[in-house]
């Protein structure tokens, strides 16, 4: 299977798409990846994780114990996976119920990003990508908070993405049987925002937050 | 790494859990699976997959022409990643900025599951795990369907569940920046179902997705 091919989507061929357009704008629609790796026996492993893209690389970061950090910034092979839901797909037979959805898979090697203020800037890059605008209004990190912070540069050798969207798909045979069929359409909803409880007093709900609730 | 230990919560032990209710819990509360395993050459892949739980077992299905369920079937080593986001973590330093999340990593291996009348009996589970109730309103497979569907029974060899939940966990020197921190929760929300285009007229959303929508 370790062939130039390992990004091809082979089943129902029809929803892969290969083009950076659509793969990036997947990647920067979410910000957790399913990280995943073999050890030497085999055993794969897989793991969600935070990340941030920038071109053609996935940025990964965790603590300087973490033993995936160490294992995927050894350079091995590695794969990621990214999803997002958006919606229930219901059929009038078990058979053809489904969920629309848009996944990117994405293959590479990391390495470990050491410069201080090259981490310090892509660490902002996470902010923003759990939240846009996020990173200027918080403090970014000090000398002591970079050194305890491993960071890989994931770069992404070949990627893919699938999407299925629309509607059931039944067999004709089925068309008049009294079963509703449709979608239910799923979104991320973000409620209203708790305060910590040792939040700093008379600080108000800064901007980055008040755009989600629009 | 191929230890005992493989399912063990490394960083922040606090945040790891190993009891059944707690794992399972996490399993019942979602239906996308991240499944990871890796080929002779040692690289790994890591897919998105609807999954049914039943006991200490995960159903996944496929096509009977998929790699992955012909891979993943012969029994390797296996491992599966299910992660539900519950909210941002907005701390007053980039440092300290997270997610709240509960997910569950699971080993294992899984083997075919070929006797008919106990396929028709799992697949109706992958439409509950879908939309609860779901099943009972739709048409079973039949016998064809059941032919053209691959299904795996995955064996959970080692499972552990990781929780964050709360608000950020700031510096004590950061507690007077004025800086707003806390959490904004996230949760899925279901719109308004939408009839296939092909809908048999005069059929009523049905109880399924008016309880989704309550």
């Amino acid at each position: 299977m370790r062939t130039k091919a390992r990004n091809k989507v082979e089943r129902i061929p029809k929803r892969g798409h290969y083009d950076a357009p659509t793969i990036h704008g997947i990647l920067d629609s979410a910000c957790i990846a399913h990280v995943s790796f073999a050890d030497a026996g085999g055993q794969p492993f897989v793991i969600p994780m935070l990340y941030a893209r920038e071109g053609e690389c996935l940025y990964l970061h965790g603590s300087i114990a973490s033993r995936l950090m160490k294992t995927v910034g050894s350079g091995i092979a590695a794969c990621a996976c990214v999803t997002l839901v958006d919606g229930l797909v219901l059929a009038r037979s078990h058979f053809h119920h489904s969920m629309n959805y848009r996944s990117v898979v994405v293959f590479g090697t990391a390495e470990p990003v050491t410069d201080a203020s090259e981490k310090a800037a892509i660490l902002a890059r996470f902010v923003d990508a759990i939240l846009p605008g996020r990173a200027a209004e918080a403090r970014a990190a000090d000398r002591n908070e970079l050194k305890a912070t491993s960071l890989l540069r994931f770069h992404i050798e070949q990627a893919s993405a699938k999407i299925r969207s629309g509607g059931p798909k039944d067999d004709p045979a089925d068309a008049t049987l009294p079963i509703w069929s449709g979608v239910v359409p799923i979104a991320q909803r973000h409620a209203e925002p708790i305060a910590a409880e040792d939040a700093t007093p008379g600080v108000p709900v800064p901007a980055s937050v008040l755009r989600l609730l629009d």
